[in-house]
């Protein structure tokens, strides 16, 4: 078999005071244990030789001018290429110290990355975990990166959705950074029914699953016991299901959502919609909390990320666990494979 | 050391056409391999052998009069004490099919029972599942056993608080069964903080925790980000954790709900306190869907129960898994054991 040529991975260094210089650095020593794909950082060179040099990691930078040269450079070193505006070529490096230079370098690394991946030149996208309140001062009006990359890609923020992927589980939040009082006015048929078409699409073509099985959680205890607590079961997720379903998709639901998420649930389904940020993130956290990926569905182009934030408190102390960054890098560079393999 | 007389643990039924008798059977040919404490069951003496039979349990039955005989009985038979009133002796038996007169029997044990420990006669009660509806029918007016037994023991619901028990983690939902929309309405400081000091005070007496340290999850997600979104943690969560440590409780939070219950932060309290049904029971069930144990603390008696309803559907078929119910006998036992303690 002909291995069909994959372009490297683009990581982008996510806030260059938070723990994503680090792993880029330690997740290039364990590309031989872990097996990795090529990648390269986008960005940073002086800043992940001091990061890896803090968690004691002797690591040799090969600056590279086009991502081509990237699996060439890869077995001898980490692949850097320059950002094209060489003004953070200076930017300071303290950890656990944010400034508004370093959200400038993080949000230039995210863009460049991200254009190298519309332009094909990349096989897709890892990135680094950001600091939000910083990157709104230099201009980035986004509630988070999964949104800043629809609208990279010319498409509405409601078709990027948003799936956390963990060895035994994948959740996909419908309704994220809001109050929980505002869920219930969220749900809606129509929201429902596109994420839930988007992910299915995505988890054939990109996750190599021919019939993907969808599992929907109710809102309400019980999934609402019949409309004892609750009726929005009734009067949306069971619509949704039903219109789904008509259209020929595996949908299961509303379920319960305290009994979907258990030993013997679990496998059947491959990914389960929740109507809410802990509905989703809670089993997923309980289960494996040091080894979740957010991979962002329905985009043009291949994007994951470490499920963690920049972690500040733990940077440049040798402290961050690497096991997401090690899944999220498999799991863009397994997606980028399947993307080739289907173009053939 | 002399052992402490510990009075044997009162099992009520549950529904007859559920898998209650099954798994009293069951648990009492478990008795010598799980070490389990002494215990009886209230009434049904012929629905306990057909139940055994069905799963293939060879089940001497010792008919007692008094619960004091239970001890010496045990390990030759299933004590089984009469009900007071005897209109049920003859109840039909009919896995998965329950019926008003399985639910009127069902609520007589659970009543005797609860008598029975209350009058100090049984050293607590371990409680079967029932089937609501059709206990209403008989004149069960209450929303579930918990608050059924706060009623028998002269206290107001509201102090009869559920605490489900798995063996990595204890979590305590301060609302249960309404709809996910209500759940904001319904949080005060007072709430919180009356069942926080019931949960710590029966940590203390009951489970043997000198110093309890209490979790507090918060309702939004992220516990609200300060305030970006919601505003219950501010407004009614932190206000409540301050009240609890000025009273010199060891309590933490508003913890976000998705990191609380990650394998390492489990570890760092005793309970987690939590805003609703579904953000308690979710991370528990995840971890040990078969060995939850149901708790009501906060009662002048011991009670606890298998975390799992009627299941008439497999009722009858071998296949309930008797996990959960060795746990909540054995929980009852130990916390029986530590009262006694206390006594001398």
């Amino acid at each position: 078999m002909i291995t069909a040529p994959v372009p490297p991975l683009a990581l982008s260094l996510g806030d260059p005071a938070g723990i994503g210089p680090e792993l880029i650095a330690a997740a290039w020593t364990a590309r031989v244990a872990w097996k990795l794909p090529a990648f390269f950082a986008v960005g940073g060179a002086e800043i992940l030789a001091a990061a890896a040099a803090r968690r004691g990691i002797d690591l040799p930078i090969a600056r590279i001018s086009d991502p081509a040269q990237a699996a060439q450079a890869f077995p001898s070193g980490l692949p850097v290429i320059d950002l094209p505006d060489s003004e953070f070529a200076g930017a300071g490096y303290t950890p656990g110290e944010p400034c508004r230079q370093g959200a400038a370098l993080a949000l230039a690394s995210l863009t460049h990355a991200a254009d190298l991946a519309l332009a094909g030149k990349a096989g897709g996208m890892v990135t680094g975990p950001i600091a939000k309140s910083l990157l709104a001062e230099v201009g980035f009006d986004f509630p988070g990166q999964t949104e800043f990359l629809a609208h990279a890609c010319g498409l509405p923020m409601q078709d990027a959705v948003m799936m956390l992927a963990g060895p035994q589980l994948r959740t996909v939040p419908l309704t994220v950074h809001c109050a929980l009082s505002a869920v219930p006015g969220l749900l809606t048929i129509e929201l429902i029914c596109r994420r839930a078409r988007i992910t299915a699409a995505a988890l054939q073509r990109d996750f190599g699953i021919a019939h993907p099985r969808l599992a929907i959680a109710g809102l309400n205890p019980h999934a609402g016991e019949d409309g004892k607590f609750g009726d929005e079961e009734q009067r949306i997720i069971a619509p949704a299901i039903a219109a789904l379903r008509a259209e020929g998709l595996d949908v299961t639901g509303p379920h319960p959502a305290d009994a979907l998420f258990t030993a013997r649930a679990r496998p059947s389904y491959d990914a389960a919609l929740c109507m809410y940020h802990d509905q989703a993130l809670i089993p997923l956290k309980t289960l494996d909390f040091d080894a979740g990926v957010n991979v962002t569905l329905g985009l043009p182009i291949i994007r994951t990320s470490p499920d963690h934030g920049t972690a500040f408190g733990i940077a440049g102390k040798n402290a961050a666990d690497l096991g997401a960054t090690i899944a999220a890098i498999r799991m863009a560079g397994d997606c980028a494979m399947r993307r080739v393999e289907l173009m053939k």
